[in-house]
């Protein structure tokens, strides 16, 4: 299950780098980009949480991931064209990676706050480190269709039903499934955040 | 005190943010750039030094940077208008920054150069980490008003102090004062390091 | 040994760092690239450890960084003239620095395929670092010559020595002669990855 999602986090990183043929991307920069968005989030996570990555515990996660970057670049085209699909895949991953992450914080012991944040950077830490290494503006910081905000509260939803004695399992799957629900009706309804504004002082 | 320190990065980096209306950033793009610049420091120093970072441990870090951030950028031109007085606030901040690193890293039993380092990552890596998300050119890395300067003066203080045998509160103080001299000595007098040049070889 | 490397590295960084004379860099900026470009790669390699880094466990790493980033810097126009022999000098560096990775990665017990990643992001992680300082794309993305591709070879061939036996010493060795082969033949015959291209579907 997290070595699928770590591999459609790939594909989708390296379709997206795709788009920039001024960069002069080679193969391993493709790589590279897609690694980093499969497992970037999972890297993170386990930096801020004190652990040796998970993904560097298995020989499976660097092979599954150059692949999938790799057929992400290769059908590129077709990744563009499945936009909507792939999205709601991808709204499925980042309820997972929330969910694995906000799990993992509460099991080691942090406070509620904390587990939600690391829950969040989980789910869109792989989409920061794709867009560092590519120079871009990181895209979960600017006006757009609630993609952090739906891992906060799905990480968020995951905590209270902690606290409440749910579970994991079940809280795991509620966690998802309302990180996947706001997502899906924020692209339906092109929800938002408002842009940053100041009072006239 | 240290949630204080927190909170001024806080407002600061948010109101930094505010001014790049280009950038199309949204709340939550503005409340990531002030939790990156209010507590990107401690959290730099905590992963140097394998720990799992302090402001994750407690949940009060978290909202304290959010709503900071978000201060910030209602009230960005009182900040912008504020200017010296949140310069000589900030001073007091990385000196307390800078002070605390040092300090946890000889706890630690770092020698005593890499603990300067660690102090001086500490007071100046919420600035770096700011820049490096809004794809600013690291401010700390060009020619400027001893900003760093201050912060790796005042935590060679500390380690000084130290090594003499100084009360640990006694050198902690110490350091804040100098990191604050200097930063405001440098301020009022336009002190800056010479720009980078060549022997004509 | 690892001193020296760390030194090349340094006086590399600061040198590239000295063209960019529109960045404003001072004495300072010039010294963090050189510290970045010298032992980012250990650094990454033991934060993804789960280690302190071992650069700041001595006293020594950070002046000679220091040090040889201030002299890159002067005698920038001599280490550009020096272009191949430094390229050479680098080529040896890459290869410890994988050596010295992987080495650390397969005593901490990670499993083969970690072990070249971890070997291959000590050996390139300082020019990451640094262009991610400078705000420049990553270079090893890029169409280049097989710098990172030379790392991973010689990484690959450390593991699947160690894995047949092979004394540690020798194993490094190889894993240093491969990776400087590979890198000096891509450089005298403009051996590159192919660019990023995808199939028409």
């Amino acid at each position: 299950m997290d070595l699928l999602a770590v591999g459609i986090g790939s594909v989708q990183g390296a379709a997206f780098a795709a788009q920039f043929r001024d960069r002069r991307l080679d193969l391993l920069g493709v790589a590279i980009v897609g690694i980093a968005t499969g497992f970037g989030g999972g890297l993170l996570r386990d930096i801020l949480l004190g652990q040796v990555p998970l993904a560097l515990q298995s020989n499976w996660y660097l092979p599954v991931a150059t692949v999938a970057a790799l057929v992400g670049m290769l059908l590129q085209r077709l990744v563009h064209r499945l936009g909507v699909t792939l999205n709601i895949l991808d709204a499925v991953t980042i309820g997972m990676f929330g969910a694995l992450g906000t799990t993992k914080a509460l099991a080691l012991g942090l406070p509620a706050v904390p587990a939600v944040f690391v829950g969040a950077v989980a789910a869109v830490g792989g989409s920061i480190l794709r867009d560092l290494l590519l120079n871009l503006p990181i895209a979960i910081m600017q006006v757009g269709s609630l993609y952090a905000v739906a891992a906060i509260v799905g990480s968020a939803t995951l905590v209270v039903l902690d606290a409440l004695g749910a579970d994991v399992l079940l809280a795991g799957i509620v966690c998802v499934a309302v990180t996947f629900g706001v997502r899906v009706l924020a692209l339906a309804f092109h929800w938002s955040l408002p842009e940053q504004r100041h009072l006239p002082t």
